[in-house]
């Protein structure tokens, strides 16, 4: 029998870091079946005191007390929700904040809202810089502007240039163009499409495996040629050809995400972060 | 004077969380100065030991121990990182798991990578589709599908409704189209343009800061009407006029990150996040 437990991650900020540990903590139980729920900006003692009334609730609900995952810094939130839930409650900023002034020998200033929050204008537009970058240079709409690429992704079509490139702007602020290789750029033999002439150094490749292009070409344009699994291996196998012989590093997306992609490039291509 | 030290986020995948995690510890003690450096898959004992290396270079460079922030799941590589580093190692994953497996009544499984790590192909293709209808609908550019929309941001040109969008659909799988207010859309009194009539329940405003928005448009525009405070301060106030008449919730994104935005939005407006 599966047990049922409610999982809540709170934040004084937006949750999003505590519900990615949470979350990946949570997901090391499987015999669990965990209801999670993401409560953001808890900043004053009332919505506190209604998170707690919404916690027991789900306590007696399930009949087994909630998980609680929190970043409260303030501490007269922190103790208001331990005293008034029923709940196994894991403050992860109380739990690492103290050993920390421990090892610096220095008191931590409690102050709400290092990541995530405002940023300074220029590490704002930065990122925004580098979004319409991405934006402007997708799917090779544009080619004029590559010498202001930190990188330029190249990879048949679907095989999730614009996302990746997307997820570094947003992420790192990396200026991420992209590059769709064509089957008419197969018929060069081994040279590249002329507009990457002269980007050699900052191209980096994405390949796919034929069958899960085929499935995700399938949901875009079924029955057609462009998505038939022949034409997929075929696109494929000529890409990669392509990719070895001008000498570009490429990254197998099968079976990575969005993330995995973006960081595994930022960091075997040695872009510079541009926002934390 | 301040302290130096050098701190490593280190993960078997991506990084991604727990240097959101450690990030944010650090900033709490704003009388050190750190150096941050992520270190994401760390997946065999070869890459651990080389790591090792790294940071008790970085330890003796600084004449002080590197803080070591670790969402290792492998027992053996975070014995390993422990045992032959000269440095303060916060694994999170450790320091919970044992306390979530005593609570839950049920041992962990200790697979690595949860979030951040390959989706199945719905989700993947969710997330996919979301970042295409947001990118087909960004800036009015089609106004056909809205009714495929999840929502759709409106505001002032450069009050951050693209990031905002993109956002939503890679981090949520949500589908956020914008649109944006135009002085034109200003002069028919307190109608709301045609192409919004009909999805009133769907919107919702991002508004900003008159001198924020000189700002951001001066760096895209400078010297322009377009940038000027006046026509900013003007298009501005018009805008809240008529997002207040229309009865559609806005948040003003001067002091707020991408991230708070996007979070904040998908809470308010009671988005159903599809990817996790």
């Amino acid at each position: 029998m599966i047990a049922r437990r409610t999982a809540f991650f709170v934040s004084d900020r937006t949750g999003i870091t505590v519900e990615a540990l949470g979350h990946s903590l949570l997901t090391q139980f499987e015999k669990v079946a965990f209801a999670e729920i993401t409560v953001p900006f808890i900043d004053t003692i009332e919505k506190t005191t209604q998170l707690a009334r919404q916690i027991n609730e789900a306590g007696e609900r399930d009949g087994a007390r909630p998980i609680v995952f929190s970043t409260l810094v303030r501490d007269e939130l922190a103790a208001a929700l331990r005293a008034s839930t029923n709940a196994m409650v894991i403050n992860c900023f109380e739990t690492f904040i103290a050993p920390l002034e421990a090892e610096l020998g220095t008191k931590s200033s409690h102050r709400v809202g290092g990541t995530h929050s405002v940023e300074d204008v220029v590490s704002y537009t930065r990122r925004i810089e580098a979004v319409n970058y991405s934006l402007m240079h997708d799917d090779g709409s544009s080619t004029r502007d590559f010498k202001d690429a930190d990188i330029i992704l190249v990879g048949v079509s679907r095989s999730g240039k614009t996302p990746t490139c997307l997820y570094l702007a947003l992420q790192y602020g990396v200026r991420a163009a992209n590059y769709p290789l064509i089957p008419e750029d197969f018929t060069r033999g081994v040279e590249l499409p002329d507009s990457l002439k002269g980007f050699r150094n900052r191209l980096y490749g994405l390949t796919i495996s034929p069958q899960r292009l085929h499935r995700i070409r399938t949901e875009r344009k079924p029955d057609s040629h462009y998505a038939s699994l022949d034409n997929c291996a075929y696109e494929i196998r000529e890409a990669e050809i392509l990719m070895r012989q001008a000498g570009i590093r490429f990254l197998d997306a099968t079976a990575k995400s969005i993330e995995e992609l973006a960081s595994t490039i930022l960091h075997d291509a040695n872009l510079t972060r541009h926002v934390f």
